[in-house]
């Protein structure tokens, strides 16, 4: 038995992030991953079953950090829109430094390999904000619709926001962040 | 000199599009283009002098032809809610009946070759939107606010909500469509 190696992991991870994002998940082989990442291909099947497996395991660790990250901070005692706000300002903050990890998370969702990945797991690293959405609702502070509605409006336009290309000008001034902020509560909010 | 022939034209147009969704910019070459839309590599530099403007043209001709879209039943005369109401169920069915288009428009804009592109054509296709956005804030009906931040909000929840495997319940109901609009008209409105 080979013995799992943390850097090896590591470059394993970032060289799918990379590549999928530059060619695609089709063209994205078990062999050109390896390549990127320095190793050979018989070690990428010492940490993952194949390349479905490194692929979904790659998101899904997305995922659970981008979770942990959202909800370093988070305090269930304040205010609702206080929550929130802290909530919308550490997606904003993560994305802007891992444009490239949303940009995955993105095409994973698109593609057919989203049905083998784990919702349950997933939705775990989120039922905080779950919760007091709903609580938000029950308390008649947010509106009682599709929570999909909820999320587009909430968080979606984080992803446009962020994009240095997109929007520049947006970035330079960070009262743009705040007033961003107040869109997202003006959508959701009763 | 080569008589050019639109249904070449138009195979060519979906090749690019097709074929930068499944492998991305890079590795979208014109023979693979050319493969794709079943023509010879030398068809295309009848009707592109190179793969950038092939590119560049493929995006211009979709945005303006979205622009077509969503502005066809334009009328300045409404109240300034109703036609942003028109606007947004125009994109809405668009997105919906042309993800592909979408999807190669915002891979476009966040490559390089974006800064390629005449902006100043693409944005005469949306300049009554533009003037009633304008009006909104003179008005006092919308907020005077970044215009980055209004359409991130107005209009990018919509990519999200019309993916039929992110939102399928979403898309299931008609009614939905009609309160994410209000969604979106609460977080732009002052």
């Amino acid at each position: 038995m080979r013995v799992k190696d943390k850097s090896k992991q590591d470059a394993l991870f970032m060289a799918t992030v990379n590549l999928v994002n530059e060619i695609g998940f089709v063209a994205s082989s078990v062999s050109k991953i390896a390549n990127k990442a320095g190793v050979s291909p018989a070690t990428i099947y010492v940490y993952y079953k194949n390349k479905e497996d490194l692929l979904v395991s790659t998101y899904m660790a997305i995922k659970k950090n981008l979770g942990a990250e959202i909800l370093g901070n988070f305090n269930e005692s304040l205010p609702i829109r206080d929550i929130f706000r802290n909530v919308w300002l550490n997606i904003f903050s993560y994305i802007s430094k891992y444009p490239q990890y949303f940009q995955f998370v993105e095409q994973f969702s698109n593609s057919p390999f989203s049905d083998l990945m784990n919702k349950e797991e997933v939705e775990k690293s989120y039922e905080p904000l779950i919760r007091v959405m709903q609580k938000g609702i029950e308390q008649k502070i947010i509106k009682d619709v599709d929570y999909d509605i909820l999320i587009a409006f909430m968080f979606y336009p984080i992803y446009n926001l962020s994009n240095k290309r997109l929007c520049a000008n947006f970035i330079k001034n960070k009262e743009n962040i705040e007033t961003a902020f107040t869109l997202a509560w003006d959508a959701i909010k009763l």
